[in-house]
């Protein structure tokens, strides 16, 4: 059965917090080649049949907010 | 600056409670051709170099739980 994995980040133009507080993280565990981290959504969706308009129209209506994220997808099974 | 993306995602083994919500929540909006979802986290590191021994290093101290997820990671810039 076909697998879509969909990734949800944050628009670049928002300040990511919790990227920020993972990055301190790093950082105070010597980790300083870490510049910067943002944080998103992995979302795996096991399908019957892969329609991709379907597919965008779960994503923009109920996966991501698109108001503050952006979505890619891809089929990978 | 490379980035790395690290793919953070619960064993397949344990039951992915958010992932039942959101399955249920598709369902309900008609999307029916989804029969399962499982939900992760893609945290995103802009390093100045890409070290794998290090990055796996940050993947199991700091970044997943290796008790109950899995991760991986590809460099893509």
């Amino acid at each position: 059965m076909p697998v879509v994995r969909v990734s949800v980040t944050l628009k670049p133009s928002l300040l990511d917090s919790a990227g920020r507080t993972v990055a301190d993280a790093l950082h105070r565990q010597s980790f300083t080649e870490v510049q910067d981290v943002r944080i998103g959504k992995l979302i795996e969706l096991q399908v019957t049949e892969v329609d991709e308009a379907r597919i965008r129209q779960m994503c923009a209506d109920l996966l991501a907010n698109p108001v503050i994220e952006d979505f890619s997808y891809e089929v990978v099974q």
